[in-house]
């Protein structure tokens, strides 16, 4: 891989500005799983509806614009363009696109959160994949029922070649095609409120899971971040100073939107057992 | 202009599904002044503080990222981008860039906002613009200086050779580089709360407005959708049903954030006249 996130690359950081490191954990714990790159691109791709798309103008000079896109099952995305608009001519001229997924629950700082590259070529799909892609579009776009009929307007199906998914400011990695493709979107979606309800409600129980699961049985206090199908990431306190962020896992990955509930109920039974 | 928004060039509707339309304006008015396209463009770039860029690949093929950026004082955008990302990398290699800018605040359907799509390319400034352009890019995006220092980051001026702005559904424009050097953004800025507080709490001016100054002298109520240094945008029903957008003019352009209020106060005074 000749990624960025290669191990041996790293930013320049000019000498003697690197920081001291945070109190490491006092127990070893196997890793914790956490989404998967491919994974992650697919949860952005499924929650999301408006992307930017970077395609070649006539000079062969990079174009970005804004579309509305769905996504097929194997997380292929559908546009309806207009040869009016210039992507849309662009596309008749060039295939090659890319698309930019983000976060749209992102506050404040929008780097800070995940992102996602795709990388391919547009095609005019036939036969059941052009049925699939119009229906994907229509039950995701209901707007496009005001134009989806005009002559103007063309189906595109963007055949992923490469992915690139950003986390935040650090957490970033590329997955192939195929792995995208056969990674399923996070069924969890939006957890925001969920992380919020742990934190108001449940900070006894997040402090516990750090102290027995999280590798700080000198924790002091314990912040949810984020929560997806195989756990929960934690901001910890101890009297050494802050932590570096941990994560606790669940018995079993979440299946449904719903499962989250009881799979953090579990962890909490686990941590105070 | 070879542009999509031409005279005589519209989308390819199927015939006989053409909509009749909208009840005319009973007094005929001249023109009020809008925003230009480059100032849709300039006030755009001055509100937001995160794009998506477009780049160029190694082998060609367009790649779509999430960037921080800045403006100068001429709109140029800033960026400051790392070659450990494959668009600081794309960057070195070949300076053809576009940047979309997104109306930040667009609540549910996204495409229904304004965004404005820049091209041109993307140079390493020197001398006092590189002074002014690490100044911007240090006001506007203050988690840079945590990275700003590293070598593997480098400062970008756009340099805007084509413009394209698109205010919603059916509202596009082109704009040329100097127009858009040229043009201020709009002082008026996020008008959201202005807009939302006529509609709550003076309605009656409203309708004012739409009967005296809007055309339509048998207007039954009216509610503003938006507003600008140069005036209101109205939505006006008649008892001949819904009419089209119309929209009232300021007699002064506003100059200053807090100068919308003393303009629409005198709007409304005129009206009653």
């Amino acid at each position: 891989m000749s990624d960025a996130s290669a191990p041996g690359i790293d930013h320049d950081v000019p000498a003697g500005e690197a920081a001291p490191g945070p109190p490491p954990p006092l127990v070893d714990r196997p890793p914790v799983p956490r989404r998967t790159p491919a994974e992650e691109a697919r949860t952005l791709v499924a929650g999301v509806r408006v992307a930017t798309l970077a395609t070649l103008s006539h000079d062969g000079g990079p174009w970005a614009s804004l579309v509305a896109f769905a996504a097929l099952p194997d997380g292929a995305p559908v546009l309806m363009v207009s040869t009016l608009a210039e992507h849309g001519r662009n596309l008749v001229r060039d295939p090659r696109a890319s698309l930019v997924v983000a976060d749209p629950h992102a506050d404040g700082d929008v780097l800070a959160h995940g992102r996602v590259t795709l990388a391919g070529r547009a095609v005019t799909p036939s036969g059941a994949e052009a049925e699939a892609a119009r229906a994907a579009y229509a039950a995701t776009v209901p707007s496009s029922s005001s134009y989806a009929g005009f002559g103007d307007f063309s189906l595109y199906v963007l055949r992923v070649e490469r992915v690139r998914w950003v986390g935040g400011y650090g957490r970033m990695d590329s997955a192939d095609a195929a792995a995208y493709a056969a990674a399923e979107p996070d069924p969890v979606g939006d957890a925001r409120g969920a992380v919020r309800h742990l934190n108001d409600d449940h900070a006894d129980a997040l402090l516990d899971m750090a102290r027995a699961l999280g590798g700080y049985p000198d924790a002091t206090a314990a912040t949810c971040t984020a929560a997806d199908r195989y756990g929960l990431d934690l901001l910890v306190q101890t009297p050494r100073g802050p932590a570096a962020p941990t994560r606790v896992g669940f018995a079993e990955p979440v299946t449904t939107p719903a499962g989250l509930r009881g799979a953090t109920v579990e962890l909490a039974r686990r941590a105070r057992a």
